[in-house]
């Protein structure tokens, strides 16, 4: 089986219990939670029995010690997680508002996994994958460019694959080299994953089959765009394959993203067909959804047959 | 009336509802809390209706706003906090065992108040101070020792003073320069507030006795000697009077030597008798030690004069 890796920010998460806005007086929280979306997106696939691992640093505190035991036991190669002797494990608040958006209080950049470096540890995991998956959000530094396009060379040139999730705030596009940094990963993509309107953001394009052709036209094999309660539609040079969203209560949605990628990548490694890889993964999604807490619901093969049953699907 | 200052964290605490060890599970938590023990000590000096401000930074994030906003409203001159654009706000997570010790997780010297510089702000506020308090435990770099020393010179060529509570961890002196820093606040020092040992840690002697020698022959003038349950002695060449601890249900004693210090600080500053002065300081960590939240039990002096008829004693 293929080993699939991915590189960047591991968390702990603290939610606030009530709705409302921000962090002025003291509330009822809850925490900490593992939490990250490269690590959500790696224990998913971890679930789903694929080999796989992190590149990550966390301090020597027990909001590291947490998120170690929870990919370890879930499966994830942890051998590239390092523990920083000065600085803290990076933390997130959150806080739903009224309206289904959050107010988050970050520390990332500043925190242990804000500082990951190329060490013994995370170049021996490099050689031993086949896949590395790169999470736009974590491109947060030139060193994390970096890191990613050097794993990304090594993967390839040893016939591996690539995918990436922009998972992008359009602001991140303004800074100093983002753009040049995202063109030259999609170049290594083999699969691309984008939300909405991600599909053209990197692209010349204004509408979805310009930018489709485009992205072909770089080398792309596999675009999965990501359109939330319309559901997910898989594109390659062959075929166009759309699969429903499944439609929950909606607990908590942090993480169902990434889940889904991490269920999507996993089923296409294994060469599952579109239609399949896509409706599994819009079950990891929604699986997530329903529980509280960023990294507590992803879901093995067995819970993902299960809901998929539930909703009248082929399991 | 005098204007003392401090140099130190302001941090939030995000405290553990249920008695246990450490942060490995999600738990029931509250917070944020205003918190940092430079923070707490000016509160307490501000309730007393002394001037007062602190040199601090905090990040552009609501547990930055909150302690701001908290500090001013008490009277503390906030004008030389800044805000760190890139860094958050320190944060503190404490949970009680039940042996009433307590487990941490800081952000401390990575977060916003990790790289308080010399500012114009902190320059103005200097020149406009006429007591120093330093508080050992943000000696925590040398840029932090620095400050401290430059501040020492600048009020006492203006004929103010300097208030030294070494409020150490043993292990903090193995650190490289931070004896030798401790020696160059003491020489600088007029009231030193020392806790249990810490009266003879930083001297030659084995003995009380010989300590107080010791420091009186450095210059020091005053001596208050923190003794937990068994209450509080002022020395100097004159006089030792002890004070009584008060005895109270303990909700959450973080803070209660903080608000002593201040206390104590403040009315030794307006020339109040050290009997008066250390009772109202007693009073004041009694009075902290009954409310949850390391700021929230800084009192005015009608809350003081409240508790002391309360018990027994003059108002």
């Amino acid at each position: 089986m293929k080993k699939i890796i991915v590189i960047g920010e591991i968390l702990v998460e603290i939610m606030a219990d009530q709705i409302g806005d921000g962090f002025l007086t003291p509330l009822a929280l809850t925490g900490p939670f593992p939490s990250g979306a490269p690590a959500i997106f790696i224990d998913q696939v971890a679930k789903l029995g694929q080999p796989c691992g992190i590149v990550s640093s966390v301090g020597c505190d027990d909001f590291g010690r947490l998120n170690i035991s929870r990919l370890q036991s879930d499966g994830v190669d942890v051998s590239a997680i390092s523990e920083d002797l000065t600085r803290p494990t990076g933390t997130a608040f959150v806080r739903y508002r009224q309206d289904g958006s959050r107010d988050f209080i970050f520390n990332i950049e500043h925190s242990a996994c804000g500082q990951v470096d190329m060490t013994q540890a995370a170049q021996t995991l490099f050689d031993s994958a086949d896949h590395l998956h790169v999470m736009g959000s974590s491109l947060s530094s030139p060193t994390f460019i970096e890191l990613n396009l050097r794993a990304a060379q090594l993967v390839k040139r040893r016939g591996g694959s690539v995918s990436f999730d922009p998972n992008l705030r359009k602001e991140m596009l303004k800074k100093d080299g983002m753009r040049q940094a995202m063109h030259q990963l999609l170049d290594q993509t083999d699969l691309f994953l984008p939300s909405g309107d991600e599909l053209t953001l990197l692209t010349e394009a204004s509408n979805e089959d310009d930018a489709l052709a485009e992205l072909f036209g770089k080398g792309i094999s596999a675009v999965v765009h990501k359109k939330g309660s319309k559901g997910a539609t898989f594109h390659d040079l062959q075929q166009s394959v759309t699969a429903r969203a499944f439609s929950v209560d909606e607990i908590d949605p942090t993480g169902a993203g990434d889940c889904f990628g991490g269920a999507f990548a996993t089923y296409w490694l294994r060469g599952t067909d579109p239609a399949t890889a896509l409706l599994r993964a819009s079950a990891s999604g929604a699986l997530a959804v329903g529980k509280r807490g960023p990294m507590e619901g992803t879901s093995n093969a067995e819970e993902i047959d299960a809901f998929l049953r539930h909703h009248g699907e082929p399991a």
